[in-house]
């Protein structure tokens, strides 16, 4: 029966695939893009090198194939938090920046990678796909606040922009694994709210969104 | 007369490697750091691709110091405009912004290069130093501000950072040289007076800094 032989063949194939991504994807949550080495992949699955070049031309593509998979679910668990929120403008705008911040907070060396770790141009690539996405998300949070009277008038290619910007720098100095910033005494709630006080002061928003959780007694 | 001639050879090969870095610098500045080959920089300088491997070791470290290089000269920039400009706070705030931004407007492919190309991981952390020294001279700025009262007191780490992301992402789409972002109808001076009002708000900046030059009728 040859058609049968072909179809446990394939699966057994994308089943060791997928096998390799999830040990790619856990390496470069624990270690970082340059952490993710072929041998240490084959080496968590028990094969050998040059079976994981029979799977992926070459460590780039691996490597993008996973920078993929990771920025797409931070970007479905932003998304998703964005459109569960209350659908005023505001609190869409409070609910990406505390799940993308905080979400990077609790898994730091993660988001580090996605976000600053040097990579090689052809993964890059993708981080600059993803970065267009959530700039595209913040642009229509912002059309939004802007037609009902949230936010100041203002151009939201711009804005948007800015927005991803700041937010992903906020962050640099926390995530760096080496550490630069003298940011150490201050808590992750403290710097998300600031986050939160510094874009909704940008966008010129006329209702405060709550930043000081906190600071209540 | 042996040390003479020492000498002569000396500078000899400080002017050569100086030339093939000024022939890097250019073709970055027109192509961008995937366009600068080591084919193309021995090319222009009439010489053979084996003599600029006796100068560099490898094609990354030449990017690198040709980043170093034109980042430090963009640096000095706005720096030296900082200083020059009146020493209240929001006075060198805008200084540095529009610096920083009408120069990568005027020079968009060497600022697209030197902000986002895709660079290989040796170059990119050049660009990381380069990012935290931006960062540190917005912080000082913003010290000066919030003590006497120009800028809300808030985080002064965390709040360097968010401007230097604010302001490079909100040029983004206007320096990359594929174009995404739909601002094209937009002028220049718009651009910087928008990054200007997006970043004096974000610091809940008392002053307010003109930001229309092109309004005036």
């Amino acid at each position: 029966m040859p058609y049968r032989e072909t179809d446990a063949t394939r699966r057994r194939a994308e089943e060791r695939r997928a096998g390799l991504l999830r040990a790619a994807r856990e390496l470069v949550a624990r270690h970082g893009f340059a952490g993710a080495k072929i041998t240490a992949i084959a080496q968590e699955c028990g094969t050998s090198v040059g079976l994981v070049y029979t799977y992926f031309d070459n460590r780039d593509e691996l490597l993008a194939t996973v920078f993929r998979e990771s920025a797409s679910h931070e970007l479905t668990a932003v998304r998703s938090a964005t459109a569960a929120a209350d659908p005023a403008a505001h609190a869409r705008l409070d609910a990406f920046i505390r799940t993308f911040a905080g979400r990077a907070l609790r898994g730091r060396q993660l988001a580090w990678s996605l976000l600053f770790e040097p990579v090689s141009p052809i993964v890059e690539a993708e981080r600059l796909t993803y970065r267009r996405a959530y700039v595209d998300l913040a642009e229509s949070i912002l059309r939004d606040g802007i037609a009902d009277g949230t936010f100041a008038p203002q151009n939201v290619g711009l804005s948007g922009a800015a927005l991803i910007g700041a937010i992903s720098e906020s962050l640099v100095g926390r995530l760096n694994p080496v550490g630069y910033d003298g940011l150490d005494a201050l808590e992750d709630a403290v710097i998300v709210d600031a986050i939160v006080t510094f874009c909704c002061r940008a966008l010129g928003a006329s209702t405060s969104v709550p930043t000081s959780r906190q600071e209540t007694p």
